[in-house]
């Protein structure tokens, strides 16, 4: 016998948010950090991104002040923009910006023998981004390391949880030693709806 | 010091799913359950759903026809329409569908005090649905059996696996019980990339 809840539809992320706290009980984050793991587990249904996730002690202050400024976030892949409250984004003046589908990354990346996600990064690092959130393809975390570090691309806020088990989880283990603000989570398990649900955590924390 | 493996673009997925099968082991599924074992698997990082997958005997048959007969597919939300290979799916005819945004399904849950969910679904009854894919919200899956039940809606296979803290393990428990053929995972973990994984490896195998 399976007995459903009777919830409000406008309750049903404060309950789950509830049972999440109750279950995790006391963590060594900050509230706003806290706020980022608990939307992510909210995402996933999985606690052990609570052990798996880190932040670069500037991470939250710099995310935020990026929303606010009306910068814009690069994604990876379509589904993460389709997954970020662009309603809440627009409110500070902020757009999605993706460039994987678009034709002229699918020509230089041919031109290039590389991924067409590392060209759709390389394509935008002049569009005013503040965050850039990849939770899909280590190739693109790897070329916005690599950007950073050749002082071609300069974003306030590195969300980089890409999934996988080709070199995802090493992407992320450099990422973690960087000095500039990220977030990140370790091992293969990330994916889009854990960068969304990162991205969506600082927009309603803005 | 991490070293990264050096990959041809094109080789990334078969080797993920190289080392998926051999971390896996031997299990008792069929081939073509295996395909979409593998892809989720590949899609999340997490080996957990090799246990907790259910499939319908005729789960993989009922999905492949629906697809090979040129049938649309229902998602519940867009990132999943973002995820799945239209392309693949328009070489037989079919389209993905999603009603979520649409503001006729904001205006029907307000005025049956429901979700926007639930009432996206019941919109897209008569739109020639062959495979419905739920991975965000409980109660699009709940309508989904509802109207089945009632002879109201007649989808070849419905893939349930929401994901989170309130009622997503609940449905999930009702669908398993259900006579017409699904695919679900037990527990809280499931989502949007395990529903668009599902669903692209029956498009490969169609």
């Amino acid at each position: 016998m399976v007995t459903l809840q009777p919830i409000a539809p406008q309750d049903i992320e404060a309950e789950s948010f509830r049972i999440i706290e109750h279950e995790l009980g006391t963590t060594d984050c900050t509230p706003e950090e806290f706020a980022v793991v608990r939307r992510i587990i909210h995402a996933t249904g999985d606690f052990s991104f609570a052990e798996t996730l880190r932040f670069h002690p500037q991470a939250i202050s710099a995310g935020l002040a990026a929303i606010r400024s009306g910068k814009n976030i690069l994604v990876d892949v379509n589904m993460a923009a389709s997954g970020v409250s662009t309603g809440l984004l627009a409110r500070f003046g902020g757009r999605v910006i993706c460039r994987i589908a678009e034709a002229e990354t699918a020509a230089m990346a041919k031109a290039n023998t590389t991924t067409r996600s590392d060209a759709a990064i390389s394509r935008s690092v002049a569009d005013n981004i503040g965050i850039v959130a990849v939770g899909n393809a280590p190739t693109a975390l790897l070329k916005v390391m690599e950007l950073i570090d050749q002082g071609l691309f300069n974003p306030d806020l590195v969300i980089g949880v890409p999934v996988g088990f080709v070199n995802a989880a090493e992407s992320k283990e450099i990422l973690v030693r960087q000095p500039y603000p990220f977030i990140t989570t370790l091992g293969r398990k990330g994916g889009t709806p854990v960068a969304v649900a990162a991205v969506n955590a600082l927009l309603r924390l803005a």
